[in-house]
């Protein structure tokens, strides 16, 4: 099948799919639940295979490490089935009514977005949690996993389809595309596909907006700050401060770059060095930084640099509002926070730092869609539009209108016969 | 000033704008309206200007009509301007509060976007509209209008800028652009412009999305259908089908396609044909339309037009399901109503049809933002993502999260010394 067919399906199916009840979707999380387990002893097989051929490929040791799918992951996607299976449903939410004239009843609800392309890296388990999100919301899955996990893929898709089926639902709203020319086919299938989330470097994500007519979530680099505010507890932020930088330095809600107010620089920053000595830390830092502590000098591209790595900038600033426009100019919008007892200056700092996710004393390594309580996430929203931050169900849903009449017309609104009276009925009624 | 520059400004000021208060943003509104009367013989006289050089320049009769700002019109537009400051503060509202873990509060919180990019055609009471909503959501506007309208628009966003000026409000948060190569220049800027939203034919949008990173949010074109169902009250389907055809011809809520259940096509179709010919509206027909009346035969083009004409296509269909299915095939994702008493055959047809609004006994002509109470509208969203349908404030704002600790870190969740519980705290609570 051509890919421009497959999608065809994966539309159609979606119109089933959307309109199914809740229960028919969460039975499927449960069986999947199950079909997974069933054919736990294919899919290890097919995942030793990928590892072993990986491996004579020369993947890096930190890649061949995510491509493991063993009993440990399959009870921990067990978990996240069944913890996704008791969220509430995102699909059918009334979110306002309004009266627009006598008789005439204006409904919000929220409804699904409809065929999502999902393009991955290595790590097979993201198939099982990105397909159980989107069905569960009501949106058709068409997945494109790295070659590396092609043969795990293989029978996690099998048990995926299995599972719809058990359920009665359409076996099309989840399919797995394989090469890397049907990715180059995804990106045509405007009429079809609705939606792309890429999970994969800037570069790849800027590849296909400049590649295709369909709208692109990206998942966001992170270059994250901490800011040390003139009223921070010491203690406080040494812990929150070295948390976000060495807690993984490999991830896109690690600190990149450290702000330190100069009232309170002289004791915290010889502190602190000790600290990122400890972890074998490298510290960059302005002149201010360099005038406490020996250290290298760093350069303006520093202060725009997502390290991923053992290293951090430091800057001393003189304000609340220096730090504020330090982020704003050289952050990434994604997650920024302040270490202060004033909340006061918490408050201006989280209304003016323009990032998606803004923090007061606590690590912005919290910067991920099951720590905040969404079962899963499809990814981290770079843009301001539509899902900003950790994405879960709620990024995978949209709304329509509902206009409930007996007959009215616009002739009558122009004749003065029927006049608005824009009235709330309800912010949460049913339909 | 290049854009460049503009744009920067246009930044910085949204700094300030989006973290003003709400009375102050409501007394620019108040202000603008008395400005607009202070300063009203010069933006008579403007217009009078820029119609006669529009007239020398060969516009045509409506747009020259649409280029017209009058009494009349200032009238009108104190009217939206009162109307949008009693609107309540679509910033820092609370969407939700989530207790991560005992002492660790999540908050999703509403924020304006950014900058906003607007492209605009003639009318020159747009600015005027689209400028107020932005600052009312805190948003700095960047303004682009057209060409006739140079003077005009002048002449309003000095009024505005003194208006901005007199709340304490950054001028900067409302610029005019003037050429057509001040739009390229726009495009460029995606470091400073959050977001464009052009009013223009879907040429032109599209040109837009194939030249930027900027997301852009896109004036859509309508194939909107009225579907008379089997189980439709005569008088009303007539009444909504003629209004839905007829009140406006040239409108994007304009209804292109009618289609009928066969089981009330003999009598219906003959009925609605007679309404039709008084009216001078010619009419396209699938065969069985053409077994019941005298018509042009309908070709596969004719269900994917977008008229705006005394034109009408007819097709007769033999079930809910294959209207449901015309309509998701040929239609336009805008507005479609159901005509029938059955309310199972309704919510079936508003659930399953994947248009931003779904009607039921009622004109297609409804679908606009005044007339849904948002005061007014800055254009009609296309796609899925963000804003769908008429946009109003709503539309113009996004979200961040805040997450207040004391001092939480990652390794003590690894540790096991936090444990999330994920408690809703509140669905609405304040900061």
């Amino acid at each position: 099948m051509s890919v421009h067919e497959i999608s065809a399906r994966s539309k159609q199916a979606f119109y089933t799919l959307s309109a199914s009840d809740l229960i028919v979707r969460n039975h499927f999380l449960l069986n999947l639940a199950e079909e997974l387990i069933r054919n736990k002893n294919e899919i290890f097989s097919a995942n030793q295979s990928d590892f072993v051929r990986a491996k004579e490929e020369g993947l890096s040791a930190p890649l061949l490490k995510r491509l493991i799918f063993d009993e440990n992951k399959l009870l921990q996607i067990q978990d996240s089935l069944h913890s996704l299976a008791l969220l509430p449903d995102p699909l059918n939410k009334t979110v306002f009514c309004h009266e627009i004239s006598p008789g005439l009843k204006l409904y919000r609800v929220t409804c699904a977005i409809g065929v999502i392309g999902i393009i991955f890296e290595s790590r097979p388990d993201a198939l099982i949690q990105i397909a159980s999100l989107a069905i569960k919301s009501g949106n058709s899955a068409l997945l494109k996993g790295g070659h590396e996990a092609a043969e795990t893929n293989q029978q996690l898709i099998l048990s995926i389809q299995s599972a719809l089926k058990k359920s009665g639902l359409p076996v099309d709203s989840a399919q797995l595309l394989h090469s890397r020319e049907d990715v180059n086919e995804m990106l045509k299938e405007e009429r079809n596909i609705d939606l792309l989330i890429p999970r994969g470097s800037n570069q790849f994500v800027r590849y296909l907006m400049n590649n295709t007519h369909i709208p692109v979530l990206g998942h966001s680099d992170g270059i994250c700050h901490v800011y040390v505010d003139s009223e921070a507890k010491m203690e406080t932020a040494l812990k929150v401060a070295l948390d976000s930088k060495i807690q993984n330095l490999s991830v896109c809600n690690a600190e990149e770059t450290l702000l330190v107010h100069e009232a309170i620089a002289q004791e915290f920053i010889p502190r602190f060095e000790q600290l990122l000595k400890e972890n074998h830390v490298e510290i960059r830092g302005d002149g201010k930084t360099r005038e406490i502590i020996n250290c290298k000098k760093a350069s303006e591209e520093d202060w725009a640099t997502e390290y991923l790595d053992a290293i951090l900038s430091i800057r001393v600033v003189n304000s609340l509002q220096q730090a504020i426009d330090h982020i704003n100019l050289y952050g990434s919008h994604h997650t920024d926070c302040i270490i202060t007892e004033n909340s006061q200056n918490a408050s201006i700092f989280m209304n003016e730092v323009d990032s998606s996710s803004v923090y007061q004393n606590v690590s912005t390594r919290f910067a991920d869609g099951f720590v905040y309580g969404f079962g899963a996430e499809v990814g981290i929203a770079t843009g301001k539009l539509h899902a900003r931050g950790p994405m879960g169900l709620d990024g995978l849903v949209t709304y329509k209108y509902k206009l409930i009449g007996h007959g009215q017309t616009m002739a009558e609104v122009k004749s003065g016969k029927i006049q608005y009276t824009h009235k709330v009925i309800s912010e949460n009624c049913p339909l």
